[in-house]
């Protein structure tokens, strides 16, 4: 039996969120719905966030009163806090996805809060997701390495991973925020998140700044990983994240993974498309590669 | 123990030949002298082929005088038939890398012979290596698939991997080189190449045309191949691949190896430096990524 491996399209959120061309919501929905179009099936599509510090995402709103439900479609929002997660409700989100950052220093600069203060906030959201709101999924975060601390300790991530279990938490997501990853690191990570969370389903999130995206993406699979990030055309960038690039590219993970004989259910010709209409939108190529990015961590 | 591995730069053959500004045989050698200064110990320094049809390989026999043996340093001509391994045994080169094709089409288009002409070409040349001669290697070309024939049979893989094996070739190399595999084809490959060649030590050669590279370099470590070519900048592509694009980047899989606690010798700021400093003097950026590149086979 082939194996699945779903992918959740990041693009009109991790994609977009730093690029300087606004779109407006129309164009979200546009790409939104070519993305669907393509096969996508679950969908970052909005961020709750405060639109003053990430202007690209502002209208989340209107983007999902522009999203109706449909069955067997997944639009995800995500958020920082509670603010953000009854934005989300209010929203009618299919599933809201809640980051946790692995750094104190990282917290603090992309949501104002230390580890410590987002991981109190997960129990009551979690405790309130359910029937009729949102799905809760959480993306561990800066959890290959921080821009601004370096080196980031297990103990970090498995802390996350535990209040995540504890609260019941469905699906976790690891994010190299930063592209500083390696595929024997993804492994151990991947290990360390089943032992601190046995029930809930993984999700892995790469960037590919150092070019390792892809090796990563495979090697979670090889860990028995089923659920992975991108964005069409590689687009994407933490505002937080100094030097953060791209997203893994849908359609390169796509055509990895269908040569290595996993179904996706994604058409590679329809995104390969929707990047070129993406591109067109923004009018500008994605980066990537060590030789710009440097080494990390810089002390090496 | 840190695992070792091996890397065998490139750059001054496949990262060159393509390059439509040509280097003059001082730039060729200021090249090679930085590279082995960044710690490059193996190094694919010439191709002994007709500057007719390759205007950058054109002085191999110059460059390689002003490469004298050295102890530790081995300097690397590329060769596709007798004629070609006649010129590396009288340039002196410390090796000669022999590249066979498992596709006819390619082969006639590359190098004027089809497989099997090319098989027959291996055994009196695998019986002339040996002491005072230059050592031999061999490339197993378009191992991964053909840009003329498409999809290439296991079965042409093995049939160049046992002629190897006949021959004595202590070293082969499985070359994707228009940059189609994936992860896991080449464990397959790599597990085939060890049945039909128990003895040799494996080398395995990518392009990142596809955005795979990095991934199938995991791939072929986690199998237990300690060997792997690069081309530092990730510039390269085959005058006769269409659409090739670069070898996997030396600094991208030294820094990847480096994460993952393995051992190369290489000092990758150093190795940026010789990147920019390439860069500069061909004055392209490299391409990569599956949109600019297109799916494979192009009927999928």
């Amino acid at each position: 039996m082939t194996r699945r491996i779903e992918i959740v399209e990041v693009g009109p959120r991790d994609g977009l969120q730093n690029e300087k061309t606004l779109l407006s919501v129309e164009e979200k929905l546009d790409f939104v719905r070519r993305l669907e179009g393509a096969g996508v099936r679950r969908i970052e599509a909005v961020s709750f966030v405060n639109p003053k510090r990430v202007p690209q995402m502002a209208g989340a709103e209107e983007v999902m009163a522009g999203l109706p439900h449909q069955a067997g479609r997944s639009r995800i929002g995500l958020v920082l806090n509670r603010r953000g997660w009854e934005r989300a409700v209010a929203a009618r989100c299919d599933e809201a996805n809640l980051v946790l950052t692995c750094s104190d220093t990282f917290g603090i600069r992309n949501q104002g809060a230390s580890r410590a203060e987002q991981i109190a906030a997960l129990a009551p959201i979690a405790a309130d997701a359910g029937p009729g709101k949102p799905s809760l999924s959480v993306t561990i975060a800066v959890a290959f390495g921080c821009p601004f601390e370096g080196e980031v300790p297990d103990s970090a991530v498995a802390e996350i991973a535990e209040a995540c279990a504890a609260g019941g938490v469905a699906e976790i997501a690891l994010a190299d925020t930063i592209g500083v990853g390696d595929p024997w690191k993804v492994r151990r990570l991947v290990r360390l998140v089943r032992r601190a969370a046995p029930a809930a389903k993984l999700r892995l999130h790469f960037h590919d700044t150092r070019n390792t995206g892809l090796a990563n993406a495979a090697a979670a699979v090889d860990e028995g990983a089923d659920i992975l990030d991108a964005s069409v055309g590689g687009i994407g960038g933490c505002p937080f994240a100094p030097a953060a690039t791209g997203n893994i590219a849908t359609e390169d993970l796509v055509y990895m993974l269908a040569r290595g004989g996993f179904e996706t259910g994604l058409d590679i010709a329809a995104l390969v498309d929707t990047a070129e209409w993406i591109g067109a939108k923004l009018g500008r190529p994605h980066p990537s590669a060590l030789s710009r990015a440097g080494v990390f961590p810089k002390a090496a």
